[in-house]
Order: structure tokens, then sequence, then C-alpha cells
């Protein structure tokens, strides 16, 4: 945990956007894989931690506007919890070391917010993500299921997502030791790989060094030789010599802290002519983003300028064609690039995603409505402040289902060259990413360098 | 999967044992990290995997007893989903490798259910563990959380348990292999912990041995110098010479089959005289609970012997005293052994424990109803059959809060001499622990050997 006067001075900060009434915070609760008491490993809800600090199940937390009190909901262990789990602080312990004054037991919650809306004083929620949540708030508030998001609190979550998207100087050592152990663990694998393993192989070291760091993946680790399949965890396949492994992997330190990167390198000691010429159109989309990064510009020009580049190098080895504005413009470039170029990142690898997309990536000057393919997936549009964290993620991918739907549709045929595409079909794909900080004047890249060049990258794999 | 055949024949044999209406089988959904799509791995329901095979969440699957019909609901993918997730097999054919004749789109299933429910036949569930299926189960059947499991069908989850606790030849297989994996992982842990080293990094190799065979850990380890505390999930120490580490921790299969093994080894090179000492009670122990298995056996007396061996041998060193039998009957032990001997095992570690203990591990001529310290956690006391596959696991655990507990209440002051104890406090914990399949007239172990007495253990440790 952080020191206590930080979680005090956060929740001071929440206070006094917010009028009257009470602020209500649940956290996780175990999670059953196979049945209830096997359990995946434990995650706390990030808002919790955030203004809590305190990484246990079955916890909940108040913080009373107009009493000015903050009071922790949950249970002490008994002499069987000891036996079984062993002797740790108590809640008691716990509840001070993030500055809360009040416990109480974890059943009397149901009362405590009754009482609330008996009096018909607002009660601010967050939107659950979690099913148990859902659950618990469904019973309180006498609502559907369906009915619980539409129920949460706007005035809150514009709130929460204000004060998590700045990040602090302490947030900040985190995320650059996040960023930092996840390159460490990205050089393993990048030197670790050889023809004949299996993709599972490399993850199993993935897992090995998020273990060994005392943290988690942040995320399912994608490692594939199909670079294409944006969100891929199909691990079987063996690597041959020809093909690219793309490696999105990061680590959460132990606050929750994430690290998000990605690097694609050769499974022999080097790129082929073509590998090579598409790797350095996606790093020349990857420079031309980041370099533009700085306070005051809208990360959707950010990715409109990475999708211009890319279209340009597409144009250059013939695979597209036309003006390069009117082809972004269009959406053609969504052939290539499906996804956007990048997303907030914090105690979240996609940051505040359970507050909703429009809140965190767009204001209410900047509504996210569009429905074209590609700038749909784009989670990040609004202008950049200093404190915000951010990933930055162009990516060539050559998908052949979507090949075969567009050309069956003759879409875009005036600036895509169908023709050329066929001898690409089998390209897999190639995305390199890196996590950056918006400072008062520019940006910075999170984190140890990890390499990143043709060359960079040749060197590393030459004693393969 | 298994061969299709398999899962038809599991069905039409479940279909004998229950009269008429529709059997509901609600497969797992993914579940949420930190925000709905930062997913957790997906681990599939067991009776859903036992019965139709299919890895994939959203699936449900009715069994029609009069209609003579299997039908599976789940949705086809999308382009969206093919550019994100890949090209699978699509849902039709991963029901015709599972036998099942019809597939129907997931939003129909209420509308099939409900159909049933007008016409009042009976439909079969068993009781949710996950809460997205509790949502589920509650909006469609009209009843709240609390009293779905009340209203699930004991004709089904007896039927379900009498079929799934006898293995099958290609069960047995998986669970040969998984322990034989288990014990390759084991051994690798053994062979490389160093003075020096944190759990943590110990953990990481069982992580990586588990992502490299293709499965997935079938618990969260328990790799812990702290070896008194039963399930521990802290990583955080730091390995010291004269410490033992406890490592309960096993595979699953691709298939979902999973292996539990535990050994407890010395930090150093050797045991101590006393740890040496309690190592040799508790390999008696295993012995002779092992060497009674056999058909027809009630493993409640295997545990009951496992006890009596353990307290004779706390005697022999002076930390228990007085008749073994009258000890055990009032259940002193449990000062040092507070669990069980054993537990059912197949595609759950704790087979079918979400089919509530009862039904798996008692009969209606044994109810378990027993509130005495330990045996109370006794999951499984029943007869034993040809086909059952269990654990062996007897273990001491000195646990300082309950010494201090029991002896400020005088609590069995007749048998546990707490003067000496007061010497012991410090001394953490021991358990040693296979997995065994009940034959026609005897039983054998599962898996290949894995290092289990002091001389072969310390042959091991012998290079560190």
């Amino acid at each position: 945990m952080f020191e206590k006067h930080i979680y005090a001075n956060r929740r001071a900060q929440l206070k006094k956007s917010l009028g009257s009434g009470i602020l209500l915070f649940l956290g996780n609760e175990e999670s059953p894989m196979n049945y209830k008491d096997n359990a995946y490993h434990f995650r706390q809800d990030s808002t919790f931690l955030y203004y809590f600090g305190i990484k246990e199940p079955a916890l909940a937390a108040v913080i009373d506007l107009d009493g000015d009190e903050t009071i922790l909901f949950g249970d002490e262990m008994s002499i069987d919890d000891i036996v079984w789990m062993g002797r740790q602080k108590t809640l008691t312990e716990k509840a001070s070391d993030a500055a809360i004054e009040r416990v109480l037991p974890a059943k009397e919650l149901h009362q405590y917010i009754s009482s609330y809306i008996t009096k018909k004083q607002k009660v601010h929620y967050l939107p659950p993500y979690r099913a148990e949540n859902k659950t618990k708030i469904s019973s309180w508030f006498g609502l559907s299921v369906s009915e619980i998001s539409n129920r949460a609190s706007i005035d809150l979550i514009k709130a929460v997502v204000a004060q998590r998207s700045v990040k602090s100087a302490e947030e900040i050592v985190q995320l650059d030791l996040a960023a930092s152990l996840s390159a460490d663990m990205h050089q393993v694998v990048m030197q670790a790989a050889r023809p004949g393993m299996y993709e599972r192989e490399i993850v199993a070291k993935i897992h090995q060094a998020a273990m060994a760091s005392g943290g988690q993946l942040a995320y399912p680790a994608i490692l594939t030789v199909h670079g294409q399949i944006l969100h891929n965890h199909y691990y079987g396949n063996q690597l041959q010599e020809g093909q690219m492994v793309l490696n999105d992997s990061g680590l959460e330190t132990e606050l929750g802290y994430a690290g998000d990167l990605t690097r694609t390198f050769p499974v022999g000691r080097q790129f082929t002519p073509v590998q090579k010429d598409i790797y350095e159109i996606v790093l020349q989309a990857y420079t031309d983003a980041k370099d533009l990064l700085a306070p005051g510009i809208r990360y959707l020009d950010v990715h409109l300028t990475a999708c211009r580049t890319l279209t340009q190098g597409l144009k250059d080895i013939g695979l597209m064609r036309g003006t390069v504005e009117d082809a972004v413009n269009a959406g053609a470039h969504a052939m290539f690039f499906q996804c956007g170029t990048g997303h907030m990142m914090g105690l979240d690898v996609h940051d505040m995603e359970d507050l909703g997309e429009q809140y965190v990536g767009y204001t209410d000057q900047l509504i996210k409505n569009t429905t074209q393919f590609g700038l749909k997936s784009l989670r990040l549009g609004k202008e950049l402040q200093p404190g915000y964290v951010l990933t930055v993620e162009p990516g060539i991918y050559i998908i052949p289902e979507l090949i075969d739907q567009w050309k069956a549709d003759n879409r875009f045929k005036e600036y895509i060259n169908y023709e050329r595409l066929e001898q690409f079909r089998e390209f897999t794909g190639i995305r390199i990413e890196d996590d950056f900080l918006i400072t008062e004047n520019n940006s910075r890249m999170l984190g140890k360098h990890l390499s990143l060049t043709v060359s960079e990258i040749e060197t590393i794999r030459s004693s393969v």
C-alpha cells in the first residue's frame, strides 16, 4: 500500500467534486473457477484500490459526504479462518493503514444503505462489472440486473475518471516500474524463443517472470505466430523458421499498476525482406504517433496520424492506392489496422474501462458515436493532459477472412490493391507498443528501453 | 475432447437414471478480473465438460428426457469476433464433435425453458456456484438468488454424482497423466529450491510447468515455509536454512482432469532431527491409510486410522498422552491435524464440490452432521467403490493461535502435553499427499512415483 495520507487525500479530493449523500464502493469477491472454494487469484477492484488500497475480498466502503466519515464494511477472521488462511492484520489495522476511521460488519451494509434510500438521500455507485456485485446492487436498490448500470451515478463516474486519469508522482513510479519489469520480461522472451518451441513454452516464461516479480500478468498474454488475431489466447502452435512471434504482455505491480508492451520478432535470426518492409512501416507509424504526444493534442489526431503513416507505407509497397487522406477518412486502412492506436493505462491495462469508454476516452464535446470499422475500436479520442498515461500501439494485420469479405463486397477497391494483397494472405501481423506519460510540455516513455528497431531486434536474435 | 461416442454414451446413461422433463446444464461464462473484457483464463464447468466436452464460454445444453434430444444453446462467431479472436470451428462443428444433434441461438434458451415451466414439466438443474449462472436461474425460474440452491434437482445431483464418481478407462488415463505431470513438476521444485530464494520464485516454476504442459494449475499452488497454514496463498517469504518447504500443487490436463500432490522437504540438504521424527509420523499415517484403500472400506475409517497413527506417533515423541483410541474419539488429535485425510478427485480437484459434500462424500445412511473440529472438515466418509479416485494426505500442523486458544480453555489437557508443545510452537507443518484409484480388489497410486521417504528426499536435496 501507499502511505495512508495518500488515500485520505484522494478521498478528500473526491468529496470536493460531489454534493451530498453517500458514495458506495464495492470491493471484489473471490471469483470461483469450478466450485465456490476453488477461486482464481484475487484481483481487487481498481477504484477500490485507488481510494482504499486494501487488497482483500468481500469488502465495501462508504464515504459519507455530509457526515465527513469513511466506513469500511467487512468481517474479522474467525479462528477457523486463521487455521486455514493464517493470521493476518485485523481488518481494523488494515483500515487504519488506509486512514479509514470506522469499521462495521459486512452484514450492516444493506441496512446502512437502506436508511439513506428511505431518507431519499442520494446513494452514488459505479457500474458493477462482476455478477456478484450486480446481484448485491440489484437486491439493495430493488432494481433488475438490466437496470443497474443505467442507475449508476454519472457524477461519481465523472469525478472518479477526472481524478484517476491524472497520475500522481507515486503512481508514475509504479507505472515506470510496471513498464520496466514488463520490458525485462519481453527481453527474456525475445532471447529465449527458438524454432521448434511451442507458443505455450514461451508463455510459461512470461508467467514465470510475472510470478517471480511478485505481481501478476496485467492481462492474459497474447503470444502467437498468428499476430493478426488481435486477442489471441491460443498457445498451441509450434514456432517455425520464417514466422514472426508477436508478444503482447505486461506485468502488474504488487500495488496493481499495469505495464502493456508489444514486440514482434522473427522466429529465426532475421526478418524476411517483406517482414522487414512492413515492420518499418509500423515503426514509422509508432514514431510519428509518439512524437505528437503532448498536452492539448487530441488522441484522435494521434490515431489518424498513425493511420496515415500506415496507409502511406502500404501505398509505397503497393497494397494500397489513391490519396492517403481520402483512404483514411473513408476507413479503407482498417483492412490492415482494425483497431485503435492506444488507450489510457493505470490500475487497469485499459484504464477505467468498467466506468465507460465515453467518460474515459471522450468528452461531452467529443462524443463517441462512429460506427466506422476500425475507428469504432478507438478507446481514446480526447485532448491529452499532463499526467495521462497511455499506450501507442499501431500495427498491420492481414486477416484472410476480412479480405474475403471486403473483396466479395468490392469494398474500397479504389484504395486497396486486392490482387497484390492475395500474395500477403498468410503474412500474419506486426504490432509495436510502448507506454507513455504526458508531461507538462511534452511526453516521455515509461520504463526502460526495450529493443525496438529491426537492427536491435536482429542483434538479439543473432544468437539463435 | 474425447471421441464423440463417449459423450453420447454418458448422456444416454444419465437419461436412464431420470424420469421425464428436461435436464438443464449451464456452461460457465468468462469471469472478469478488473473489467468485463479483461477476464481470467476460462474454466468450463466440470459437469458441462463431462457430458458435452466443449470448452467455450457462454454455452448451455438441454437434454430432453421425453423427446430424446440434446440441444446446445450458443452463438456462432461474427466477423468482428473472427477479427479479434481468430477463426475457430463453428459451434455446429463443435456440437457434432460431442454428438449433439441440434444447435439453437443462446437467446432462445429462456423461451425454451419457459415453455416447460408453463407446461408444469420438470426442469432439472444443478446448484449454480458462479454468480452469472445464479442470475440466469433466478430470472428464468422467478426465484430469489437465495432460493436457487434449494430448488436444484436432488435427483439430477444424485445421478450425476453416481456417474462421475466412477471413473471410466479414458478418465483414468487422464488422471494418471495429471498425476505424472504433477509429479514431474514437484521433482523440479524439489531440486530447484535454495536458501535465500523467495517462495514466489518457486511458484513461478510451478506456473511455468503448468503452462508448458498445455494445461493450467488445478488449484492455486500452496508453496510455503509456513506449512501449518492449510490454504496459504502468500508467497513473499524468503527460504531459510533449517526451514521446510511445503508444496501442495497439481496440474490440470487439457481435458480438465486434476492432479493433487503434496511434498514437504528441507530448505537445506537435510531435515533437522525433529523435522525427521515428525516426517516419519506423517509418512506412517500416509502408509497406513493408503494400505487400507479397497472397495467396501469406508473412507471415514481410513481417516480415523490415519488419525490414530498420527496420535500414536505424537505420543511417542511426548506431544500427546493417554489412550490413542479415546484421544481420537474425543477429537484431541485435531490440535495437530485439523482437516480430513482426503477427498474425491476428477474433473475437479475436490471432485463435484459444487454438487454438495453430503451427496459426493456421504450417503443417505451416513449423514454428515458432526460439528467436531477436524472431523467436520472430512469431505469423504462413505464406502469406496471400484473406479473412485481420491487423495490420501495426512499431515501434522502446529498452529500457535490454536495452541493459545485451546490452552486457555484447558481443552483436552488429558491428551495434549501443552508444556512440551510450547517448544514446538514454531515447527510449522508437514503434509504428504498422493492420488489413488480404487481398483476391483484393491487400489493403486496414480501417476509416477515421486520422492517420498526421508532418504529419497535428502538424496535429491544433497546437491543443494
